[in-house]
């Protein structure tokens, strides 16, 4: 097993300074699109604003209120509050008891004819009890109404992607050393899950692997099949340490791969690497897109190649921005999203290879440092 | 390790005859209470009423439309079109493409002037979206507009709920070989997880060790007390086995109880068997929360209870009916709950002890059968 590097086991933690500069930001960013404040309730925008994470959203009421005017307001049901006290972002918090209304409560710290932003994943229950006592107040989703909000992450943020990213690499350096021809993917998949698990994953979110003609499916996930020697075998795994997103594809091969499956990896790493070389502050999502594809295609390769180039990553594995045709977005520096090439080969074999980067004020850096290499394995 | 019982580890499927006759009830139920219909979405309602799973809520609408004159509707992305149809429910499926409106689509299938239930967790992203393409609907949460509609079970639901009660039993039977000095709670815990999924759970909801005056606090959860000789030890716990929850309390002592624990105890174990012989159709929930509570008071433990007797279990860990003073549904023949009682001495310790319950025609039957006796461990 490859030890994950000592810089990496620190965990990066988040101060309360950094809490409230974002629930600021969070704030101040509301009222120019002209929002009364924003509303979260638990789930990444939650723990991403002020640090707390319950066990899960439920029935009961636990609502974070921001708005410009007044200082955060937390509102928890009372058996909650020892929980919501230990959060590290700084919050005044208010219990509501068994028995009493909990939308009440948060009336209390709304404007009656108010416009809010609300988490996407606020329960529905939620939002009719809070339109209920409030029928004159608005809601947007908070992913429309300010969808770059958690998109442009800090350096502390692209520290903790980082380490995630690093233990991600050394899972899949320790993978290579496993025996792939006569196990099956489910097998190696579960390999792939414990490996990012002994490097401090604490949530393992995806473990694709596709062999030979499996993974010519891009939306292959992982299946029965045997390995043989002479497979190709994409390995697309990745899950959360401390957190934050992992994410990295590789393609592997049992034995010596023929000239022609070193040509397509090949071009495989040459349109990775073009895409990473387009990744620059202001280039539009859908121009870094084009590029990988444009290699595809000059490749020969035209309509084998991934559905979309990348997405954004962070405390959730999948966000904003996109990085795929029709997204006009233009990069920003602190912006952390997956790139991925690849060729699709039905009946044949599939090759997918990509990163986790981060968007700096001079080009990409990438937060995957593991080889790019054709691997071959056992 | 005890062998879980043969009867249950075959899987009771339901078919499509069950889904069938539960959207029809559904349907028929939102008709009665004034609703055009029932609205679900990724979740336990989703998944009771027509068996379809996918992996989370997301982004991407996922709904189920039931009215009571025409056919179920199942909206979904084109890329889960796929899982869907491989549900068990038989369901009429629409699927959406990238790039299409879903709310647009999802408007297709509803009354421009609705009202109708939506599953308690609906996504705010989505109600707001059907909100905003059909703004004269109006939207009731599923669990105000039909608070017992997953809470009265049929026998093959019993019969996992069961199977869920037995396989519990067995990982508690289990536990008491195991050794509890000199270990901490959290090890005790650990096991407790590890039993449960040996015994077929899917899913492990809560593993809670209480020992000595740790176990005097009913909200304690696990901490990282060392066990020693005396020590009363409170274990509650449960998770998911086929999609149905199990959950069983019981407590035992490390070395020899005293006289006076053992008397504790007992007053606990005739506590919870009056509140079982009080389970009958008809009888109001508070009235067998009532019942356990006098005969703690009587014995002098008055205050020393638990905060309430017990909840509904079925897809979900926690659901309706609440045993607990000021519910006055009646209980009716199918519902599945818990029921514990329990006296906590703070500073020294806490006792309970508690089944899973279902109520038939003629009375209470339990689904966890292990012993309740005062089990002595080492």
């Amino acid at each position: 097993m490859t030890e994950t590097p000592a810089a990496f086991t620190e965990q990066d933690h988040f101060t309360e300074q950094d809490y409230a500069l974002r629930m600021d930001r969070a704030a101040r960013e509301a009222a120019v699109v002209g929002l009364a404040g924003l509303l979260a309730t638990p789930g990444p925008d939650l723990m991403w604003l002020c640090g707390y994470r319950p066990a899960a959203a439920t029935e009961h009421l636990t609502l974070l209120v921001l708005t410009a005017d007044s200082e955060p307001r937390l509102l928890v049901p009372a058996s909650e509050r020892p929980d919501a006290e230990g959060a590290p972002g700084a919050v005044r918090i208010s219990a509501w008891k068994d028995g009493q209304d909990p939308y009440a409560a948060a009336a209390g710290l709304l404007r009656p004819h108010g416009r809010y932003g609300v988490s996407d994943s606020t329960w529905a229950l939620h939002l009719l009890g809070l339109q209920e006592v409030l029928p004159l107040t608005t809601y947007r989703p908070l992913s429309t109404a300010l969808p770059m909000l958690r998109v442009v992450k800090d350096e502390h943020e692209v520290a903790r992607l980082a380490a995630a990213g690093a233990a991600a690499d050394a899972a899949y350096d320790d993978v290579l050393s496993l025996r792939f021809a006569g196990r099956r993917e489910t097998d190696v998949a579960a390999d792939l899950g414990r490996l990012l698990r002994e490097h401090g994953h604490g949530r393992v979110d995806f473990t694709v692997v596709g062999s030979g003609p499996d993974g010519a499916d891009p939306h292959h996930r992982t299946g029965r099949r045997t390995l043989t020697a002479g497979d190709m075998v994409v390995l697309d795994f990745g899950g959360h340490r401390d957190g934050y997103g992992s994410g990295i594809t590789r393609t592997v091969h049992v034995g010596e791969p023929t000239a022609e499956e070193r040509r397509v990896h090949e071009v495989v790493q040459d349109a990775q690497q073009a895409a990473f070389e387009a990744v620059r502050p202001d280039v539009p999502c859908q121009d870094v897109d084009r590029v990988a594809r444009t290699v595809i295609t000059d490749a020969g390769y035209g309509g084998r190649g991934v559905p979309r180039t990348g997405h954004g990553i962070g405390v959730t594995a999948h966000e904003a921005p996109h990085l795929a045709e029709g997204e006009e977005q233009p990069l920003l520096p602190g912006m952390c999203f997956s790139l991925v090439a690849g060729i699709h080969l039905p009946g044949r074999f599939g090759i997918r290879l990509g990163d986790v980067v981060t968007c700096t004020e001079t080009g990409g850096r990438r937060l995957n440092t593991a080889s790019r290499e054709l691997a071959v394995v056992k």
